[in-house]
């Protein structure tokens, strides 16, 4: 079983509105194991809308539509089914005393435009609407069916999540499409596709790596009769991909580095602090992201200003003169003091020049230096990196943690 | 001059990631007044989506695909291009050459699945990747041109906001849709509404309101023939509407809060620094956001455990044995501190609770104290907020940013 999502408005084709009700009509799909091969988006013009339909019913059993079911001319996606399907629009008298009664009760103006929410293609039944007035609809053709879902996100959540949710996984019955992400840190993309290419023919469970900033994503992905035996066929492959990628992967599904980082920090009954220069305060706000996080995390310092790394952190004005704030000793003392200053097992640092422009002292847009003050002593790792300052920012904090977590692992 | 655009990837059939790159490339076809009839998202499927641009092609002028240009196996959009149109996918000797280079300059290891970036359809044009490794491609045949873009942000961004806006601006000139954004902060949204509804009702240029957590953005849209008409026609409409919201108006477009704190502080020669419990660093790095930023920023601490309170900012044991770590008193003491040790003129404190559960002492989720320490002493106001923990922590940056902004405003 197949279904095609087709998404209406004309703000989603200007840009003026992301949607995301698509992808959450797409979980669904999954969940329920229909295969969703296809999505498109029109914009609120009756021909191009069902000329989409007719395309999507053409290629899939379900066809979802997103949008254009309320009151005013804009609103066409009732028109745009029954065009598709050949069938007339129908006014339902039942619906229409029930929108009056509404009206009334609310004590809202009535005006007549609402009756056109009171249409449907023939032979389509309502979806009821508990928090609006628009209901969905379910229009059934032979073996076909066409799903139509109101685009406000109160409306559209409840009925999705509720009634569409139902009467996808009664008529469809007993395939889920279930996926596990192993998130891979320290290593490329190109580097982690050429250890576990072996694993990656297969289609059930499939392999799919897809890159992040500093990180690499793998999905493996089951077709299966139940979720449980979904994740018993993917099992068996993931135990594969750790014994060549091992502790490479520091998490599963929706686990963050921080998190695991957090974690591994409170497993060892460790704490650590931080020493911000050209993040300014990124790193302390990823691992305050965790809930929990103060066991493991103390604080720091944010030295942006170079008087700062003296005042707050007491980096020796020597050092910062001799190599300058963005230097690999001011990195070691921030990592050191700041580790000593609140007592702490570990001290991060990172300072760099996210530009546009090169430092006071001349270092280059994109160097950076991430130091770890730890049981070991102080290491400092020097990076060169290339973007935009919110990218060189965000890979700092990346790399810091997966520096930190480095140390954690040795 | 029309265009469609062609999302590829599996991840977004799924419902795994929103595709917020179509809604971008949206909006820059709407303001060089390309119209966008259609999008369409596909999988890594090659069948399907050679078929979705061959379609794609017999509709539009120009069809943007997004994704699937990386070096792995799944990233096959340059095949699905070539095979849409018909023509040959050629190897480049001189960017297998560059890539070669570059990953010897960065010292990567070398795997020949690079040598797929260096792929394209015959008498295709790359674009420049100055981020990552797989460049884009035009591929124009006759009057219609294909456009390719990577999928990875970082590279997204930077590629479609350069060249592929000049080169649909040069290809194009005609009629443009403009909107510019006022953003108002300080105001419910419905208070907002009720203030300029009069000045809702038109269409040319038509006024919408958006709501964001703790502002919101007037979106004011002109149809017209130029962008300089565009501007001549929303004029006027800004001009009425900052005559009722005054400097509630924080920013135009892409102006961030932080950008506009920054810049106050910057045109009235001041300095500030951050004392952040609940909030962890979030409204440092929201500061360093913005370049040039450490004029006016000077630093601060990240006093997330108790005793850094004490050992970083010198808040007295005794307030924060009698009052606690979330209190009016502690705040007033981080705010007057910590402007204090880096000598600036503001200090700003953030102390609260973003749970999941009541603090040590008692305190409930969303209880959080705001302090400003400035020229006229020191002033904490006392929030209780609603929502998960990352929405109260993003919120407390915003009102630390609001109060700011009032203060600097005084």
């Amino acid at each position: 079983m197949t279904a095609e999502i087709v998404s209406v408005g004309t703000e989603l084709l200007l840009g003026q509105i992301v949607d995301t009700h698509a992808p959450k009509m797409a979980q669904i799909l999954a969940d329920c194991g229909i295969g969703c091969t296809r999505r498109q988006t029109v914009g609120d013009n009756l021909e191009r809308l069902t000329e989409s339909i007719k395309l999507a019913l053409s290629r899939a059993d379900v066809v979802i539509t997103i949008g254009g079911l309320g009151p005013t001319q804009d609103d066409i996606t009732r028109e745009g089914i029954a065009a598709a399907l050949g069938v007339d629009l129908v006014s339902d008298p039942a619906y229409e005393e029930h929108l009056r009664r509404l009206f009334a009760k609310r004590k809202f103006a009535w005006v007549d435009s609402n009756l056109r929410q009171a249409l449907r293609p023939a032979e389509a039944q309502f979806i009821p609407n508990d928090v609006g007035t628009a209901p969905g609809l379910i229009c059934r053709q032979g073996a076909k069916s066409v799903i139509a879902l109101p685009g406000p996100r109160s409306e559209f959540n409840p009925m999705a999540e509720g009634p569409v949710r139902d009467y996808l996984e009664k008529s469809h019955g007993g395939r889920v499409i279930h996926s596990r992400i192993l998130r891979v840190c320290g290593l490329g993309e190109s580097y982690v596709e050429e250890q576990i290419r072996h694993l990656m023919q297969g289609d059930n469970p499939s392999v799919a790596p897809y890159a992040h900033p500093a990180e690499v994503h793998l999905r493996l992905t089951a077709r299966a009769t139940t979720r449980a035996e979904a994740d018993r066929i993917i099992d068996p492959m993931e135990g594969q991909i750790r014994g060549v990628l091992g502790n490479a992967i520091y998490g599963v599904d929706d686990k963050s580095l921080e998190e695991a980082v957090i974690d591994m920090l409170s497993d060892q009954n460790k704490t650590v602090a931080v020493a911000e220069s050209i993040t300014g305060g990124g790193l302390g706000q990823r691992l305050t992201n965790v809930p929990g996080s103060g066991d493991a995390f103390r604080g720091g310092v944010i030295t942006y200003d170079l008087d700062a790394k003296q005042m707050l952190l007491g980096v020796e004005a020597a050092t910062l003169k001799q190599f300058g704030p963005v230097s690999e000793e001011t990195a070691r003392e921030m990592a050191a003091n700041i580790s000593e200053r609140l007592k702490t097992d570990y001290g991060v640092s990172i300072t760099g020049n996210a530009g546009p422009t090169a430092d006071v002292d001349g270092k280059p847009v994109g160097l950076v230096y991430i130091g770890i003050a730890g049981p070991a002593g102080v290491e400092v790792k020097e990076q060169h990196m290339r973007g935009g300052r919110a990218d060189i920012r965000y890979r700092c904090t990346q790399l810091a943690l997966v520096h930190l977590r480095e140390a954690l692992l040795a």
